[in-house]
């Protein structure tokens, strides 16, 4: 048995030991072929049914109509960034941006780079250092846009869309690198939905993505083919070799969380841990200084809180250590102590780190 | 022991099986961590040694000089063709394509899409069916040109370049999806070399590229970050979070080539392969059909050739695949069969398919 630590990182982080142990037994010869899934051909029937697997339960586990496609990319939550205005911003098309963090913003960014003016950014909680998310109020969408994108969980600052922005049928856009499939939600009001696999799903070097029909009819089709989506929804995501090892390991976490209930399951276990966690720093507000102001806009992915030291900080990380709990640093330009709690990290696990936090605030508060 | 079978897949392809057990015994726990490579973040020490240990190797294994950086990068050999025009081809530049078969010609495709006509096709064999490469007369570079683009191996056609195009100072661009690594090579002549790695280096989802400084200061600075040259040489590959896992297989290929004597030794391996399949084509010319009509201009990686009917061909897959060697039927377009023999495949392999091969004979020539 492998002597396993419990993973608090934000991503790369944690996934299901099951999923990890199906790969590992048949590491060098997958499914009886007397090969590596990385050593096939990705137009051999054996690859081509963990590929259609893999997007087959990402259908199931949203509930996805079949207006959408599902598409299996490449270069992480940044291409997406860029890719999305290069298919959509052609034409006098213009769209909106809520900017709640370091990732919305860098979205917003390239929007910029690639279509300029064409990109607004119609809120920002920057002000407030990202600490909260904006009010229904602050949100003025511009009926003329062609979508409002928002990034659904903030990995750095903690803050998670619970109830996502309101926008009088301009279709919404997501980032939802650190939060895809932590709770069932309706696709429907999406015309793009794009995820780093990297947090929640799977390893890096892989993006799941969900486009609506009409969405991707408005695509452009004068970009190079590996950046248009058209393209990328036309081949089933085989347009070029894909990234497939990443996908196998994709089909299994996703095989893993249907097996174990869903993502009805999976919500109930993130509730609870998250009922945990924020029990713990609730009951020592003044030892774990919580950084979002605003109770509702707390994340059940990503807990960020300060220590009353420096020093402080650091022994906690030290000694969690040496507890067997690794990945709990703050973000570097944060400082402090971030909680990464994805799906794979069990309610058990997160008992494990709040009997410790209870012990640390006993000994040093 | 796993039950393994002789892989002559044209990509992805098999891998050395030493860098596929050293994967497979760590892949819960990597190196003490209590953790899978997967699953680790991509800024920890862990993973930077890993990182710069598969970019240290390229460098080591090539002899590549100070005066480049190595890439790793995501999208394969497609999102290079458009990426690098994207990053040259501004402020009037311009440049010439040798078009040698399909990946050659898609290269020359997406930079006009990208440039216009500022990318010139100076050359092709497309007349000839790609049966052979272009003569030295045939090349008339453009002295204004800002790079010669070339594919250095052609997969399905089975050709490959012994003696590079001579550019009369041009610098050179090459994809080497299919022969990165095949042998020892100046890498001087190049302003850009790219390759997928899921053929001759590792898993798919990574291309690993070389950049000379001088190219890299031609290339533009108003692209979508994860598109430009100069951002991902500026953060060693890390600007986003890197496919992680596939350049971890990566460092353990590159590791073992190296501990087996380096390209000398796999450059050795690869002309006996050659020696032996091709010994075998040449002594049965009317019963296996070589489709590369000039003898220098045939590949070392990819062998194309037809028996004397369909149902032959069929029957030659068919039996190959009973004796455990599997990957052998021929690409659409092409028919007939192919032999993919990358760096990881055996000299003891290619014995065994040419036994194959002159039984074969005896029994249906």
């Amino acid at each position: 048995m492998a002597n396993r630590v419990i993973n608090f990182y934000a991503g790369p982080a944690g996934l299901p030991v099951q999923a990890l142990e199906r790969a590992k037994a048949e590491l060098l010869d997958f499914e009886g072929t007397g090969m590596s899934v990385m050593e096939i051909s990705h137009r051999s029937k054996e690859y081509d049914a963990v590929h259609n697997e893999a997007i087959a339960l990402v259908k199931e586990l949203l509930n996805v109509p079949d207006n959408y496609k599902v598409l299996l990319l490449q270069g992480g939550g940044n291409l997406q960034f860029a890719m999305l205005p290069m298919n959509i911003l052609h034409s006098g098309r213009k769209a909106d941006y809520i900017v709640t963090g370091n990732w919305a913003k860098k979205a917003f960014k390239e929007a910029k780079t690639v279509a300029g003016d064409a990109a607004r950014a119609i809120v920002s909680t920057e002000e407030d250092k990202f600490n909260r998310l904006p009010r229904p109020e602050e949100i003025h969408v511009n009926p003329d846009s062609a979508y409002v994108h928002f990034c659904s969980n903030n990995t750095i600052y903690g803050t998670q869309w619970k109830d996502f922005p309101q926008t009088g049928g301009v279709p919404l856009v997501a980032d939802m690198s650190s939060d895809m499939m932590w709770r069932p939600f309706d696709v429907k009001p999406f015309g793009f939905i794009y995820a780093g696999a990297q947090k929640n799903l799977g390893p890096s070097g892989l993006v799941v993505a969900l486009i609506r029909d009409d969405f991707l009819e408005m695509c452009a089709e004068n970009l190079p083919n590996m950046l248009q989506y058209k393209v990328q929804a036309a081949k089933n995501s085989l347009f070029n070799t894909p990234p497939c090892f990443s996908v196998y390991i994709l089909r299994n976490v996703l095989a893993h969380n249907k097996s174990i209930g869903g993502l009805d399951a999976i919500y109930r276990n993130n509730l609870k841990k998250g009922e945990l966690l924020y029990g713990v720093i609730d009951t020592y507000p003044e030892f774990y200084k919580g950084y979002v102001k605003v109770k509702d806009d707390r994340s059940f992915m990503n807990v960020d809180f300060n220590l009353p030291s420096e020093d402080l900080d650091a022994r906690f990380v030290a000694e969690a250590r040496a507890a067997g709990m690794v990945g709990l640093k703050g973000y570097r330009t944060m400082g402090g102590i971030r909680v990464s709690m994805y799906n794979a990290v069990t309610v058990d696990q997160v008992e494990t780190l709040c009997g410790f936090m209870e012990e640390f605030v006993k000994k040093n508060g």
